[in-house]
């Protein structure tokens, strides 16, 4: 193993990331209309999405998605109520959604069988065909990304967001051409080393970290965050840009470790009086994207549509926790700890 | 202002929160029981919760409280999808519950406006009748607390916790007796300074916390890493106990301060392996209740009933809260960069 360089995983499905989505858009797409189309007959008035750490990043975008582009109510489940206190929730008229890459984790299971007994539609989406979640829902789409050997998971964490970006297209019978632009937009991001490389070299010695973004930027500050602390150990905070001003923006002093997820867009425009703010402060921010001013270090996104950005603007996050824990001397492909199917009840 | 100790108000409310949940039973029931009446008579089938910071502890405590109970399933909401990108989801059968102490949060008005043009049932549940989030939404609670001084929210938010316990009850046609445990033993909480003297004494050099809990140890959790965040500025992260063992718990290294939240039942049921990854780990682990074997440090609670413990299981946090920033020499009533009233929109 020593001969290895740390994180050569975490790097190869980082950079694998194009292709991945790419190979979705091609592949994944005729199975997504398909299931879209039964979803669709069932006419679910209300959605709720089940997962965990990453997974649950990426049912947060859902959300997003899914309250905007078809006007339904989503909810992020609270598995316990239902795997501990045994709730049997009334779900006629409900999409319950299980997100999860290795699909076996035992909480989300008991979510998704107990939802389909009370009456949901059930859909697992995972990169496991075989596993547990997808046996257990009516429905599964698989996300293709091949398997991940890194414990912090990057191309999965993509390739979640870009189906369920298409599911929801497809759940308005829409065209899914716009997600093309995602391929090229991810392949810039991923080759933008530079900006990278040189707000970690400012940011190395840190161990406390604030993570903030609003709207379609807040998922990637919550993912940004999550990656830093499995692969880096640092105390890394995601916020909300508007939670942030509700109290925790009191940790922030002269020269804490900000990063702000600024994508364009609305997101930008809910961020920015944050990010003036975090100025008047002092502190040292990172801004991924643009549309603030003067940041102290700047990784620019390319271009996308904000509804697919989250796509894009997680991936300067997945590279500055590679480059911090390098840096660092941990190896991000195997942070003490953590295994790639995580137990919880 | 010199003469007066630092943290003055903010202790005089925790101390005065047994007399508040009192007042809240014998004066609010009335009023809550014939809203309850009139939310029955449209028959809700989902509930949408919206707040921010403190009140979105509280939210999230009526979120499981709602399923567990009631059965029906609840979001919280995300503000931005109305307020920024203009959502009008469809909220037939929704009652939405706007949670303010001030009732002043301009992105909270206008989601209850929002929500009440699209059919949903509105509620405010706020400290401040004469607010426009009251005055917005078709019905409104106010959680009788009296004006609360301190920017660090104590009395208010436990409050909050009982009126949307009592709500839930009222919405089940049950009686409120059980609730009249609540109020000794907060009192027990609030007199039981000398354990939480004693953790704080161990904690007052840290700079980093991670709180954990699960079911319904998981707001007071959340709560009081916010209460932590606000008064003493260390970064203090609350998670989930299943989201913490999901990627998270690599931060934690032999003696991390970690506060655990064991409130007995089932919560402590859940919570008791992640307590003993924690001691393999070798970090330095407050309990906050009990059932976890050999804690370094310990503050019991008085027994109450699981659905009605976060009510008492955040005192000894809010207690620890204003030891350690007095120990620090930050006044907890004017915490830096606070105000409030927070305006996000």
């Amino acid at each position: 193993m020593s001969e290895v360089r740390p994180g050569t995983f975490m790097a190869a499905e980082i950079a694998e990331q194009p292709q991945v989505l790419e190979r979705l858009l091609r592949d994944g797409w005729p199975e997504i209309r398909q299931i879209a189309v039964a979803i669709r007959r069932r006419a679910p008035r209300y959605v709720v999405l089940a997962a965990r750490g990453t997974s649950d990043h990426a049912a947060l975008y859902a959300k997003y998605l899914i309250e905007t582009v078809l006007g339904l109510p989503a909810a992020l489940a609270a598995p316990s109520t239902i795997t501990a206190y045994r709730a049997r929730p009334a779900l006629r008229d409900v999409l319950y959604v299980g997100v999860s890459q290795s699909g076996g984790s035992p909480d989300l299971v008991t979510c998704l069988d107990v939802a389909r007994q009370c009456g949901a539609t059930t859909l697992a989406v995972t990169n496991t065909a075989m596993s547990p979640l997808a046996a257990v829902a009516e429905f599964h789409l698989d996300i293709l990304a091949g398997p991940e050997r890194a414990i912090a998971a990057t191309k999965t964490y993509t390739a979640e967001l870009l189906t369920l970006y298409l599911l929801v297209e497809a759940l308005r019978d829409a065209d899914p051409a716009a997600a093309g632009s995602v391929i090229d937009a991810t392949a810039q991001a991923v080759a933008a080393v530079e900006p990278v490389q040189a707000a970690a070299g400012r940011l190395v010695g840190a161990d406390r970290f604030v993570v903030t973004g609003r709207g379609f930027g807040y998922p990637t500050a919550l993912e940004g965050a999550l990656k830093l602390m499995e692969t880096c150990y640092v105390a890394a905070h995601g916020f909300s840009a508007a939670d942030l001003m509700h109290g925790p923006v009191a940790i922030v002093e002269r020269r804490t470790p900000v990063i702000v997820v600024s994508p364009g867009g609305m997101s930008t425009d809910l961020v920015r009086p944050v990010f003036e703010r975090l100025t008047e402060l002092g502190a040292d921010r990172t801004l991924i994207g643009g549309g603030c001013a003067a940041p102290d270090a700047m990784v620019p996104l390319p271009a996308v549509a904000e509804e697919l950005s989250p796509v894009v603007s997680i991936v300067p996050l997945q590279l500055l926790a590679l480059e911090l824990a390098r840096a660092r001397g941990v190896d991000p492909d195997h942070p003490r700890g953590l295994s790639k199917v995580t137990q919880t009840f």
